[in-house]
């Protein structure tokens, strides 16, 4: 069994949201030629910019199953590609935009029983109608939860501001998959593909980080969560980060006086207090997040169908020396299935190996 | 023979940048009773904001010899505090305060035989000056090389317009320790001292990313280079910075087809082609960093005397297990030879081992 927590899709086609709501900047698609379409932003000016090619695998759940039959994945858990969040529009379009990516995503799911899981996306520029949606992901949708962006139009998670959704969260029991977006310093990072190559895992540090420091993770400590990429360079600077609060807690201990090491996994095998997907691209860097995360906080996460992710979805886990057999079946399955809570194993018809 | 490669140093006393350039901006330091004092900048209105409280261990030789004597390091690579570095400024002042700092530092060089060496500082915004400069330390003031910020005014190392200032520390033999300041994303940042905490590392392999995906690394083969706090999040993300040079070679191979994995340590024992420092502040973090750095380009480093720092220099390495004693002696002082070069050795009056 093996369960792919970190997987985009798209619907095939989308109504024009600049004609809809009045005014630019929105994702559209554009499809080219057969099985081949163009995103883009469109602009004010009635111009395009290109944001990205995507093929059908982003869109076609035929060709998406061939693909988890060629490599073995059991279900990939679905979201939206981050882009389309449009946490920076007016919040009846975004929630406009939502309920159709939604009703997408559960749609395939309903499709394609026992193959497919989704989370879905919130307006999370408006709380309101953010807790809206997420009542309707989770109970008329009967989504496990939802994807939210590192930050809504530049706060993290542990901004006050935001905490209504999380605790309407925790109320409907629905899990938070963080995925970075909009990086921080994308100014700075034009070449190379450094917003994504550099800026994503600081984002995502970020991210966590305001999770700990702000002591969100205990007001609510029901509440499921998942970094993406292996929680960005958050596992590789857990040491900077406990030994900052230490040094200057007037700095850092403002919020919350217990040092971010108390969240990670400890000698005692008592895993991390958050889950992260295991898409890290290197055997040492997987062998850290084993030591920090623990193995059942660990899920399988390729970043299907994007050339950045993991080709072969679980190759790492599968090709990593000197773990335990339980930890692998931790990383290709249970730890998602924990992490998405109960709903989502029956939804899969899977039932939990210590369930 | 303990080296302690990341030390910070600064004057006691200089004299008020502002009335001298008769612009605001600079820092200052105003000692408030005796061993503390206070940066802080000088604001165009006449007030002034609070940068870091310092003790005398960041100005008085003898206190910095007693510390490391009780610690025992055998000496101190001495560089500025990066606020210092004032690259924003008009170039002839920050030239001239680079003179005044990179004079100080080189006289307690003088004073002190064997127990201090020091990395100057360069007005980098400019590059014939820059070099004039990068001349002087190395000529005159007997430096082994110089300190830069991760980036100039938003220019990281790779970029062209940099490029000569480094062409001519080849030629003359200079290393260059890269440090993190004026972090990307710091508006973002602004909580829980997260400039420090996550924009660092994220600073730091934003510069290494430059170095790598630029080719500068390639085009000047024997220029050393040593990136301060691990590399920051390199060491944790190079599988992300190597996949996305593999799957979009047309936004990350523009400059080099090199992957940049292969400028890291690999399995036939090659160490990586620059040097980092010791400071991750986490067991599994320096095990991550020896495999993918090697530990003969692993320097000590400690951040003296901040207390962000390691408190007992050279302890996480003292402390690691399963680590040859080779690469122990490398950790703790052949590294920063080799990176430093065959001067300073020689101004430590220190022997390597293998010359």
């Amino acid at each position: 069994m093996r369960i792919d927590l970190h997987t985009h899709i798209l619907p095939e086609h989308w109504p024009d949201w600049t004609q809809r709501s009045g005014y630019a900047g929105w994702i559209q698609i554009a499809h080219e030629k057969p099985g081949c379409a163009m995103m883009h932003q469109r602009n004010a000016d009635g111009s395009t910019t290109r944001f990205r090619d995507v093929n059908c695998n982003c869109w076609d759940p035929a060709t998406r199953l061939r693909d988890m039959d060629a490599t073995g994945i059991t279900a990939q858990v679905l979201s939206t590609v981050p882009v389309m969040f449009s946490y920076w529009a007016k919040a009846a379009d975004a929630y406009d935009l939502a309920r159709l990516l939604n009703d997408h995503a559960a749609g395939v799911c309903a499709d394609h029983p026992g193959r497919f899981v989704a989370l879905g996306t919130l307006p999370m520029q408006d709380i309101t109608l953010a807790c809206d949606e997420l009542t309707r992901c989770v109970k008329e949708l009967l989504m496990p939860g939802v994807q939210i962006g590192t930050n809504v139009n530049g706060l993290y998670p542990g901004d006050a501001a935001l905490r209504p959704v999380f605790e309407h969260a925790q109320r409907l029991g629905a899990c938070i998959f963080v995925h970075p977006w909009e990086m921080l310093g994308a100014e700075r990072l034009q070449k190379y593909w450094g917003q994504w190559l550099v800026g994503m895992p600081a984002e995502t540090c970020a991210a966590l980080a305001s999770l700990l420091f702000s002591g969100l993770i205990d007001l609510l400590p029901n509440l499921r969560w998942c970094f993406a990429h292996g929680g960005g360079s958050f596992p590789a600077t857990i040491g900077r980060l406990d030994h900052g609060h230490q040094a200057r807690p007037d700095l850092c201990a403002v919020d919350n006086c217990r040092s971010p090491r108390t969240y990670i996994a400890d000698a005692t095998g008592k895993p991390a207090r958050f889950w992260v997907d295991s898409l890290v691209h290197d055997p040492a860097a997987l062998r850290l997040l084993i030591e920090i995360i623990g193995a059942t906080r660990i899920a399988l996460g390729s970043d299907y169908p994007f050339p950045l992710g993991e080709q072969h979805p679980g190759r790492l886990i599968l090709d990593a020396h000197n773990i335990s057999q339980a930890e692998r079946t931790a990383m290709l399955a249970t730890s998602a299935l924990e992490f998405l809570g109960p709903r989502a194993a029956a939804q899969l018809m899977l039932t939990l190996p210590h369930a």
